[in-house]
């Protein structure tokens, strides 16, 4: 049995849960769970904001640990190997997507908390293909994030191969935007914060910011007109994106990777006279994770975070609800 | 003297209007206008919609004609050469995008037919770094709106280079969608023309559509989801852009050329979801226009038109305002 955290209805808090997760498929590894990081879109699961939530319901896609056990066509990953697991835990390995390498873009995926158990657990069970070794050097405490959060703003850079020479800025400083500042300074751009936050601003610096510029201050907006190349956005908030769009230098992307609700609102004039686009992305596939681990490694880039053990898991999920999580919470099962 | 036709005032008839040009310019050639297609921006301007226009008003951008004379520096054209010009009647050809090649993208371009006067006359001026040359065995009769309409549908396949293997569509099959029809075919593409004209039907399929769809019925569109590269839309109408985009496949593109005044509302989830982007583009710079028109040379496209001679200007006017003209009007002055 599989000792796990679960809601049993929407926004409920965690109880301890257990559950058989059967025989071990040929394909499939049994991690040994030692860190798990909590990301947006487990409390927007577990309040099931999106309409696609099955209780009981065990977040996490974050994870971090070792391989307990491998079904019989396993060739990439060996017993106690430390391995992360992140939005997908399967692929249908044989779409259009798959076979190009996009498995994140695969039409039939399985998410490691969509009807199925995540990562809020002793132990997670997912299809080897899916599955990423750690490299050594980084460290296992804070690396979950890098498995959500940070493939999916460092898959754009992978994407639109970004060159070095881009100015880039990154609307909101969260669990997404502080590794984004760290991946762009180190990919070699010119990194700009829009934060609404006052007391992040020196931090956004110290993460590789070069300067750090006020969403809540129209000057500082308007001043920065024809100024980026690339703006990520990582907020899930209406923002006036027309405005933003207008700090696009010609040819330049506004590329969204926070899910705002409301419709964008585009105008199309200014689209056209500025060869502009406006794209989304989620999460990477498999053999990016690998490449953005060894860009993390080489550059000493790691999420900051704030670790809650495991069976502290509803004080972990109401400090990030709380907005003032600094940057990533992770719960901790050793 | 230069004679042309003017409007003077605001959606006003066009009539007979004489102006002097002054001295040429060391930069400047005087084309001998033979012939200038009309363009739905020449009546959006007529009718000041963009709120830039300066009466009194000779339209007219998509000029071919030959050269009468030139300033002093001027190396890259001669007298009696046949020539073509379009929107831009000159570049500051020294800001980025201008040192970039990307002259379209100018940051202060001088536009043929704003602040000052177009090609519904026998002469029209431009700096010579805008007028490119018209290779010997494209129609000067049909010529013209490659310099406008045509290099707006060409310029897209040249800055995202799509690959001949795409699968594109094109929505609104007139001025531009049935040049984009013939380039695209040539490109190699697999061409998918949306109308909600059933009497284009035939002629998108002769002009080079493997299929047409109609745009009225949303079944047909549904059909459709997940099939394209690309969707170049070339309509100033709003559409429901969201069902449009479940046609593209992943990292699809809807790129816009025609400007539809209604902010977009694009829906966030499916944008990330799919890797789509949504972008526009303007014309293109003389560079692109030189590789356009070899590439309608080598591959025998031609704008379909209708003829009208100079002094029936206002007939052709209200030809193109019927919305009935097959597929672009031209003016005739020889």
């Amino acid at each position: 049995m599989i000792k796990a955290y679960a809601a049993l209805e929407p926004g409920a808090q965690l109880q301890p849960f257990e559950y058989d997760p059967g025989p071990l498929g040929d394909h499939d590894v049994e991690i040994s769970i030692e860190y798990c990081g909590i990301c947006h879109s487990d409390l927007s699961m577990l309040h099931n904001a999106w309409g696609i939530t099955q209780y009981p319901f065990v977040p996490g896609h974050e994870v971090i640990g070792t391989i307990a056990a491998k079904g019989a066509h396993v060739p990439n990953l060996s017993l106690g190997q430390r391995v992360g697991l992140g939005w997908h835990s399967s692929y249908c390995m044989t779409c259009h997507s798959c076979m190009s390498g996009d498995h994140n873009l695969c039409i039939q995926p399985e998410a490691t908390i969509v009807g199925r158990h995540g990562g809020f657990a002793d132990t997670v069970r997912a299809n080897a293909a899916s599955v990423v070794v750690l490299p050594d050097s980084l460290n296992a405490q804070s690396a979950g994030p890098l498995f959500c959060g940070g493939i999916t703003v460092f898959n754009p850079l992978l994407q639109f191969n970004v060159p070095s020479t881009a100015k880039v800025a990154v609307i909101g400083i969260g669990g997404l935007g502080h590794i984004a500042l760290q991946f762009l300074r180190a990919w070699g751009c010119r990194v700009t914060a829009f934060t609404s936050s006052n007391d992040k601003k020196q931090e956004a610096l110290a993460m590789g910011a070069h300067n750090v510029l006020d969403t809540r201050n129209p000057g500082e907006l308007a001043a920065a007109t024809g100024q980026f190349d690339l703006i990520l956005t990582t907020v899930n908030v209406a923002l006036d994106w027309n405005a933003y769009i207008a700090t696009l230098r010609p040819k330049g992307r506004l590329h969204f990777l926070g899910v705002p609700l409301e419709p964008l609102g585009i105008n199309v004039f200014p689209l056209i006279s500025g060869q502009y686009s406006v794209s989304g992305s989620p999460v990477g596939s498999p053999a990016s994770i690998e490449t953005m681990l060894q860009f993390a490694a080489q550059h000493q880039i790691e999420p900051i975070v704030e670790i809650f053990h495991l069976d502290q898991v509803n004080d972990a999920l109401a400090r990030l609800t709380s907005g003032h999580a600094k940057y990533r919470v992770v719960l901790c099962n050793r």
